[in-house]
């Protein structure tokens, strides 16, 4: 199911399957957009809920919108803020969603009541509470201007059960549907609008959300809510998925990044993933390597004192500014010094490593050599 | 007194008067040395104290040295260890020698004993035990392989009365002469070292520092120590030692970045400086700026809420990365969501002001227009 793809916006084109890199609050950690673009990203995203919150969706449009904003001249995505608000209003759905177990819940709860309307949320940041709801959420996307953006859905829990699950599926199926005549209401064809599949770890469940999603006038379609409480299990749950769904237009898997994880979505027809894990990884020490070079292991930890003396690159084979001019043990001890620097670096080898990633596995959709690759990458 | 020259070395020239940015444990804090080349920055200086102890000297001579380490192939300083052993020791010197009076002395205490052989010291990091003397800063500074090197001195404190600021100039000297001894026994023409001139606030202890660094075979003075209690006391203490020093060799002034403070040391023959200032200002939210276009001000903070619907850039003037590309409403967004992409955009931006102000200043010179810069950008 594998397919090779191209998505056209009004910032260029986005090369699918790909990865999109996320600048959650209008900024991708440690990096500027001109190092990202070096590495030959081709899309970011951020996050409504943030940047609704700081600086203010008006602030974003005084300055022309966000691609404006962050000097970014490329592809961006914005999701609809639901995520957010159910995420840090309940604590950790986002740990729940990929199958780790022991997530903290320690999150405040800044959930203050959920209807029909919407959602009501107090601000993390100043307790000011504030209304989400399809109809402004799409208002605040508008302000952004991304070229792709996000239906409004609540994000079920993995620990909610199937009758919750539906009732909510089935409210989100109602809050889509109004963003979706909100974006018609002032639609001038320069973003494109996704709806979201819910339904959780359920078949039938998920069979009725995509089928609404294909019934509807929507541009592409995301794939949402839990799906599992294990790896294998969300692997299983995405190929579940991709019976169900409609292929005649894009996909996008949401918050999945992991490199195994991609090339079982991209098996199971997916053509765009995000994920804050690249970049968050990077400034924990961790640099992104091809798993089958180091026995099934997705990165190495630059803080581990095995690099103390090692005055090679990260990866020899690499072409990012890191790998060219920058020794393990140099890495290794901006990490020791807590210098911010060796994160930046690290950033940027595994942006680079993403981009790289998702040629090759493009390069094997080319050449019909994908179910090599994905064995190759995917099988210790 | 100001001079316009240049001084050579094997990684190419510095012109003078220039500022030297901080890399203090082999990092400019947020920045690659890729970025701050495009600041048209021409020399950084690392600490051999900080450097000795992570990763030590010896894993940066496995680089090539530290050029090759930090892929910076211009000039580099490297200082005694001394500064920091002393610093570090007692508790604040830097606040001192720059007339800050509330200072916090918090600092553990990590100066075990003083001798006449040199410092017994615990390391910051893991507690053990290390002698910096002059003999082991020359062999550490030889392993780093800076261009200019600096020999080992001890920076007395502001509150040392006359009696021991006597004696410790005496022992700096003893030190110095024996940095020089085991400077030139290894020889090799590549690094070039400087002696220190010590005595505080005396004019006497001055003149003797100053006749014993001009009477050796030093290639450089730099005045170090204590230059008072206050700006102004500082500003004629320089003017002091300038009365006293020897023209016909490189001067460098210790740990000053101020920017009035800059065009006062110029103004007294000073070729170049060094300080933290610019980098910790930016990573704290402060934009250089010249100060006769705010009210005396050398920066603006960014962290005011003034600049929350500020689309216009930083300084429109300035050709930075930061002020071409960005708004004053996205840094202030980027300080308040403590993204660290606001330090970094910060530190180009005071970086590339640094570079521009001793552009002004050499300027200045050539054109013999000197006075009335310094009046334009010191009096208000």
């Amino acid at each position: 199911m594998a397919r090779r793809g191209v998505l056209s916006t009004p910032h260029g084109i986005i090369n699918t399957p790909n990865f999109i890199f996320c600048a959650t609050k209008g900024a991708i950690k440690s990096l500027s957009t001109a190092e990202l673009a070096t590495t030959g990203a081709e899309i970011v995203l951020s996050n409504t809920y943030h940047l609704m919150l700081q600086p203010g969706a008006d602030i974003v449009a005084m300055h022309g919108g966000l691609h404006k904003m962050l000097n970014w001249d490329k592809p961006m995505l914005t999701d609809s803020g639901g995520f957010q608000v159910f995420s840090l209003g309940h604590g950790g759905v986002a740990n729940e969603i990929k199958g780790r177990r022991n997530f903290s819940s320690h999150c405040s709860r800044t959930l203050l009541k959920v209807t029909e309307e919407g959602a009501l949320f107090r601000s993390y940041i100043d307790g000011t509470k504030h209304w989400l709801t399809p109809e402004t959420s799409i208002q605040v996307q508008r302000k952004l201007g991304a070229d792709l953006i996000l239906a409004f859905d609540e994000c079920t829990q993995f620990h909610a059960d199937r009758r919750y699950t539906a009732f909510s599926m089935d409210r989100s199926h109602r809050w889509e549907f109004r963003s979706l005549a909100e974006f018609k209401k002032s639609d001038h064809g320069k973003q494109a609008l996704y709806g979201i599949i819910q339904g959780g770890v359920y078949e039938d469940l998920r069979r009725v959300s995509a089928d609404f999603v294909a019934n509807s006038d929507f541009f592409g379609q995301a794939i949402g809510g839990s799906l599992g409480g294990t790896k294998s299990q969300m692997h299983e749950t995405v190929e579940m998925i991709n019976q169900l769904i409609d292929h005649t237009r894009p996909i996008h898997l949401l918050g999945i990044g992991g490199i195994t994880d991609i090339w079982h979505g991209v098996k199971n027809g997916i053509d765009t993933f995000d994920c804050v894990y690249p970049t968050r990884l990077a400034r924990h020490g961790g640099a992104l390597c091809a798993p089958f070079l180091h026995g099934g292991k997705e990165f190495i930890n630059l803080n581990n004192s095995c690099y103390r003396e090692d005055i090679f690159p990260i990866d020899s084979t690499c072409d990012c500014y890191c790998c060219r001019k920058f020794s393990r043990a140099y890495i290794h001890h901006l990490f020791k010094a807590k210098e911010m620097l060796g994160g930046q670096l690290l950033t940027i080898h595994n942006a680079r490593f993403m981009v790289r990633l998702m040629e090759t596995i493009r390069r094997s959709i080319e050449n019909e050599t994908f179910r090599n690759e994905f064995n190759k990458w995917t099988i210790f």
